[in-house]
């Protein structure tokens, strides 16, 4: 029985989970076949099965590893000194992600997909539930040290800003003259009026 | 010849409209056929080809009319003396819809289907300029009357209202906690501190 290296397992298998994303954002979810997906990692479709079952399996663990990366950018911004700063600087990611084509129409593919697949639906809500209970955190601390208004409703305010996410990624969609670059001048004026502690 | 009296056209046009709303709500847009439009509205499927030729023109005549309503309601708001209260009362409205499970539904598979088809996406697209084009100019009559802060980028600002508006639809899709209802104070406060006129 051959001995499988978790190492070079865990690099397929990113490789993998890279070229479908790609593709996905190039082709979109149900245009894009396995093979595909096999032609571009440089793998036969029996070797990829060893990996993910289908492609369901591939949509969701694109899922998961958002929400891990989501989590991982949110601990390392909840050590930081100024939270109410490293609130803006999710923002700018935000902004950043959304003005990434590959990005924002994979985001956009996945949510059609969640709307189609209840499996698919459960982990994005995991991950916006992970989202608004990590804003929820650095809101509470930062509230804590005077850094944003300690009087806002903490969960309601973190919901507003998941709405403000949501709501950027939706503009890319809708709106062929929104360049989310243009934009980060007024959404720290925005964030900064309505977060700050009042005079 | 069988003359065609206008006002029963409109009507019996308007009842289709109804009727396919009900059911693109219920049961989404590709999984309604359009027999079952005929039964909800009683007519049978050789006169309704007489109103519109396809499923997808009913959709697109749908679109049509919501942007007509929301062009109607901000020919109301302009009309006021108080529009900062006008705009509220927009984002009061917006939440109120927003908690309608059959219009949120019906929004959602709006914009499913406006990502598949171009014709839909060209009228999802018009009605979203008309939107923002309608709330510029809220805002500069506003400003001019020291009701919003006139030093405020006025297209960016409608931008990021828009933005509010996808995302509190999106937040119905994701987070099944989120009751729009609950949400009409905290949307004061975030529209009030961002666009108030500052001490």
């Amino acid at each position: 029985m051959r001995k499988v290296d978790p190492e070079k397992h865990a690099a397929r298998r990113q490789a993998i989970l890279d070229a479908a994303k790609a593709c996905f954002a190039k082709k979109g979810f149900h245009q894009t076949s396995t093979a595909e997906i096999c032609a571009a990692v440089g793998m036969s479709p029996g070797n990829l099965f060893h990996y993910f079952p289908n492609k369901q399996a591939i949509i969701g663990a694109i899922v998961d590893q958002e929400g891990e990366e989501t989590a991982a950018f949110f601990r390392d911004l909840g050590a930081r000194d100024d939270l109410y700063g490293a609130l803006v600087e999710f923002m700018d990611v935000v902004l950043d992600l959304a003005g990434d084509v590959d990005f924002a129409s994979l985001a956009l593919e996945i949510s059609a997909e969640a709307g189609r697949e209840p499996t698919i639906a459960a982990r994005v809500g995991r991950n916006d539930r992970e989202l608004r209970a990590a804003l929820e955190q650095l809101l509470t601390d930062a509230g804590a040290r005077g850094q944003v208004d300690p009087t806002l409703d903490i969960a309601d305010t973190a919901t507003w800003i998941a709405a403000l996410v949501d709501g950027v990624f939706n503009r890319v969609a809708v709106d062929p003259d929104f360049k989310p670059e243009n934009h980060h001048k007024t959404m720290r004026t925005l964030l900064g009026r309505y977060l700050r502690p009042q005079a």
